[in-house]
């Protein structure tokens, strides 16, 4: 490849380059021609002075061509303190246009009044708005810094399946496939398959992969399919195992982003990447209850005890960074009634998991897995679940080590780390009730 | 966690550990007993002299406790030179429980006459043999190191949806899933999507995820969905640039595994990790027809000119040993109507594209793409694709840069890396047109 990137021209100064890009400006000026070209790593300024004859052909070919063509140039990269991109120019000697480009539906950069339907029909054109594009640089930067402390940790990276014989788990909203013959759905999440290789003996798993929900929710935090950071890991003490892990990994993965990206998130998207603290502050819910109604005035609804809401979520997360200047806060001792049947309970029935919220919005839900055969058959049973889920309970008949673990939504982190409306906004490509195009 | 891993005892030598594990061994001497823990990480022998008064509460739990039950124990690490496991001994103080396992329905550690089925039926136990533990470990450290080095080379990683609006790419072959009030369909390859992220204007992206594909194959090395490395990147002059970084980014990965796995493999699978040497030779189909004809007496049916079948990708690398002393080898030269139509074609209609071999089996086809959004279209309708990929060619008239890529199979390369059977014993939970469980 003979191409060099936007960021390496520096280590190229004095010297002839191939560099292809896609037409960003041409300034069509009386005596020069200024055209702006652009990678994935930047932008860079062709000079073309029209009193020298061998650029006349240039010249005309740019005055033709359409934004965001793409062009190869040869040309003799120079420093040129007066050049606003990074004090470098490039002298071209030569210029194909390798694809050339139909006249563009809308101005990517400029969004006013373009809805997102019209951006998410465009994706690909979408991302080519600078922030958007570094949405997918910071998050692959974020699942790298997480990756990275697993691996360190002896972490084994599993895939399972996501074809599964059963409406399992929840027993609702899953997608059915028509398998062959048969019926098929979608899995949910790994959660029973990460558990079946800890049953195994293998200690530490994860997986990153989609997950699937056949929900009909139209929020800003919902999708139908969407990426899930999953762990889980054997031989925990206690639920306060699993919750050191997370903070780790948390840390780990914004530690990455901002030595990275840090300057350019607080320029571009105006947020600041706050490397948390450990411990993170841990509340029991009723303990929630009953601050939020102190300091805030707020009642939980009938409905919502035992569990959180919305409202609760944001409120909380609002009392962390007042009382405890955090933005993080781990929550305790939700009802089981809200909680998966496999989630293990204390001598009080109370389920030994949490809720991870971060900027006013619930990121994890982790917890202690219930390992023991009886126990666990038990708590199925209680929520109704049937032979779906003998498979699953099989697992634990044959001995398993005491285990817990969590999944991370990868896209919603990326939403509240840049401060983004909307999921439709942070994934690659937003699945909904009412999407799955492009 | 209180817990010390079998690989980490040495550290604690003299001083008390909490040690948990699945009970490997129990041996009831008339003076002694021993009992063997195991973790992923290793076994450890537990001693119990039968003279201490001490340990006749132990002596009495083990002797009682079955086979795979989970213990946690708490005891000093002493060295002892008799050992077989590492010269080191705990001496326990204290046993505890954790998990009861159930009489095993065969012995995991001895697969004679137990066939395939049952083992994957009782997955989460065949996996407790040590072999098929050290399969997923060593696939994870293969990923890792693949994915090091694209991380390295600033790769974007990225998750493209799998539920797709329509049966595109090749058009049949495709699972059908239930939408809502439509019909979605599950994504056999991210192709599609990578393209679009780079007509985005992302020089360089990856992926690692699920694949699905409603062949109906029951072969060693086919499954209904599988885990694929996809990688995809722009400003490639031509399919050599695709080959190169294929050859890198499996020296990458085969030197992690080799550093990290090399001698384990050697004594456990039989097999040399090799790192290959670059440039991996280089053959065109026609002379492979040639030669394979020439030195072995084979002739290419008549169905499969222009392609590779099983045979002849095995006699080729028999050739490629026996001539270059090479493991793998790149074959080019494929006709037009046996390649994917997205694969850019030379001034002769032959595609741009290969297939990588290693071992007698393809692990990999390859290309540079076509780009330009009038070829591209007359191409997806020579080979009769609708309206279907229509949402797909848009991807390409707003200009876009050449750019090229490759898939491989994660389990395919496991297998072929340890001399496995099928992807049956290979993959975490293998999915065929008869399992989809569990």
């Amino acid at each position: 490849m003979k191409k060099v990137f936007v960021n390496e021209l520096e280590k190229h100064l004095g010297k002839e380059v191939v560099m292809s890009g896609f037409v960003d400006t041409v300034r069509d000026k009386k005596w020069v021609m200024f055209v702006v070209l652009r990678d994935s790593t930047g932008k860079v300024q062709l000079t073309l002075e029209k009193s020298e004859e061998k650029n006349a052909e240039m010249i005309e070919l740019f005055q033709k061509v359409t934004k965001d063509s793409v062009v190869e140039v040869n040309g003799t990269v120079s420093k040129n303190e007066a050049v606003k991109l990074g004090g470098i120019e490039i002298i071209p000697e030569e210029v194909k246009v390798l694809s050339q480009a139909e006249e563009l539906p809308y101005d990517y950069n400029n969004l006013d009044g373009v809805n997102i339907d019209t951006r998410l029909d465009y994706r690909f054109l979408d991302i080519r708005n600078e922030r958007n594009m570094l949405i997918r640089q910071i998050e692959s930067c974020m699942t790298e810094g997480m990756r990275d402390y697993l691996y360190k940790n002896n972490f084994c990276e599993i895939h399972s399946p996501k074809l599964i014989a059963a409406a399992s788990e929840s027993g609702s909203e899953v997608f059915e496939v028509k398998y062959f013959e048969r019926s098929a759905y979608l899995a949910q999440s790994p959660q029973f398959y990460k558990q079946m290789v800890l049953a195994s003996g293998l200690d530490k798993v994860f997986e990153v992969g989609p997950v699937f929900r056949a929900e009909k929710s139209n929020t800003y935090r919902h999708a139908t399919e969407y990426t899930s950071f999953d762990l889980e890991f054997a031989y925990v003490d206690s639920v306060e195992d699993v919750m050191n892990v997370e903070e780790d990994l948390l840390i780990a993965g914004l530690t990455k982003v901002k030595e990275k990206y840090g300057e350019t998130i607080k320029e571009i998207f105006g947020k600041e990447v706050i490397v948390p603290s450990k411990p993170f502050p841990r509340m029991d819910l009723n303990d929630v209850y009953q601050e939020l109604n102190k300091r805030y005035g707020y009642k939980i609804p009938e409905e919502d005890v035992g569990d959180m809401n919305n409202e609760t979520e944001s409120l909380i997360s609002k009392y962390a960074m007042e009382e405890y200047g955090h933005e993080f806060i781990f929550i305790t001792g939700f009802s089981s009634k809200k909680r998966a049947f496999y989630h293990m309970r204390d001598e009080n029935g109370i389920p030994n998991g949490y809720d991870l919220i971060w900027r006013g919005t619930e990121i994890t839900t982790g917890a202690q897995r219930e390992h023991r055969y009886e126990i666990l058959k038990a708590q199925a049973k209680e929520k109704g679940l049937g032979k779906d889920v003998d498979f699953y309970l099989d697992f634990f008949k044959y001995g398993c080590p005491p285990h817990g673990g969590f999944a991370i939504g990868v896209d919603r982190l990326t939403m509240l780390l840049l401060g983004l409306p909307s999921l439709k906004e942070t994934m690659l490509l937003f699945r909904g009730p009412n999407r799955i195009e492009p």
